[in-house]
């Protein structure tokens, strides 16, 4: 298997592990069977999808190119049917979701600097493919996005895209490159899940909570 | 009459339909003037803004072409100064949203291979024609959009989408084409008003509720 | 300072103010620090992105020009290191809301002409660069937006965007036509929060909130 199949099946895994993790919460937000694919999908696609729209890549490769929503309803049909099992699997969907992450920021930034964009719009839009379509889902469960909670999440895709575009501008494009990048990401991801890293959040007192308006 | 013209006021009056029921939804939340026109304008043209940004067709047609905007405004203008007889219309505006469903449905697929795009891109089009705007509308006014819980909905128009999809890779590009394809939309949609149907859900045990976090 | 630079000089005054905006609600809402930066980001800037891809500007202004990101970033900055101090400066903040409302809206409606298109789409697209990012902000953070509700702001955006297309298609391409439209929009604005003017709504009677449903 060369480098760019194995990266195709690793993405293809990404959208697998993102997919699970939107039908698991579209389930317990006791959608009905169309909600619940709607959701897998979009977490899967979502952010991919902005990324393309943004740097002119219509139509978006999640919409047009079936195995993404081949995969999305794959995951639907295996949360449905084995929920309970899935339900209890919380440790390797998290890991399945940390690879998901760092490929689609690696792919994402990866995908804007081919369309010929500059670094801080590769940056940006890495972070969007990674974490877009988790946020889609949040806006549409109604609450607000995990990932702008306190959690190093954003911040390990932003990492990943960084590392990617630095590699690249620094003219290393050697097949292990992406894949550096994509680990950067990952092993920043699972150590802050396991040591319980956060971002410094700035909970004050009390009265810090009432409404500016406006 | 022939038909173009008829679809062209067939899809006003699927604008008016959507236009309305953002209208009532808005008014109900109290917003203010401006409020309750931005939310009927939304429902009736979000999806399809969405649509043409994804095949390439910008500017978007719901956004330059002004009779989309003066029947939302019209629409707007209607609910407002009849409100207790539009609320009393609750048959009539269901059979002509679904009438907006399924012509919205079917434009959008069609509109979507005329620009030279995959039968699964023109159905995922399709659909998000039709339901983009309902859904825009309940993000917007905070709620968990109604399409992803159990009603056939999207699903009616994931149907008009693929029967009209399947006769142009057939063939069938005769005028009744179009006019079939939205037939079987609206038709599915009442039917499901009518008898009840609903898709499945999985509604578990209490457990099921309890937040996985990520 | 010529005309020209003083525009683009007061266009960072407004993407700040916007900015401290998104970062003081993000704040309030116990958001880490990723999370604030980000919303802090789109308040200013989201309304543009939408802006230039429904105009099809690819990539957006906003994701590819870097002092958008660095004024966000700085003004995010001044809002956690003197947060007291911002919160005590309602006034002033306001009053920089204000004029980057308008200077949005005026430019959005700009650039929309400059891309050949009609007057609909750029009174429209103005709108939705002046308050595209404050509602993408309450959307995010699970509330029906702010400008949906009893205030002139998006009026006086479109007051702004109609007066600007209007000295354009009437031949009045002179250097303070955009500063007048900006003024025109400022000043209603700041006259409305004076004067406490707000649009009609239509609270009804209690059973108008009853839930229609669909």
């Amino acid at each position: 298997m060369n480098s760019h199949a194995a990266y195709t099946f690793l993405d293809l895994v990404g959208t697998f592990a993102f997919a699970i993790s939107g039908a698991v919460a579209a389930r317990q937000k006791r959608l009905d069977l169309f909600g619940i694919a709607s959701i897998a999908f979009m977490v899967a696609c979502g952010g991919g999808i902005v990324r393309d729209v943004c740097i002119g890549a219509v139509p978006p490769a999640g919409l047009s190119n079936w195995p993404y929503l081949a995969t999305s309803l794959a995951a639907c049909g295996v949360t449905l049917l084995a929920y309970p099992q899935v339900r209890r699997l919380r440790q390797p969907v998290l890991l399945f979701d940390a690879i998901g992450l760092g490929l689609f920021a690696v792919a994402g930034a990866q995908k804007s600097l081919a369309y010929g964009h500059s670094a801080e719009l590769a940056i940006l839009l890495g972070i969007v493919s990674a974490v877009g379509g988790g946020v889609m889902r949040d806006v549409l469960l109604s609450r607000v996005p995990a990932i702008l909670e306190r959690e190093i999440y954003a911040s390990a895709a932003l990492l990943g895209a960084a590392v990617q575009v630095g590699f690249t501008y620094a003219g290393w494009t050697a097949w292990w490159a992406p894949w550096l990048a994509t680990l950067a990401c990952v092993v920043l991801r699972l150590a802050s899940l396991y040591f319980g890293w956060r971002l410094p959040a700035f909970a004050g007192r009390r009265e810090c909570l009432a409404r500016d308006g406006q």
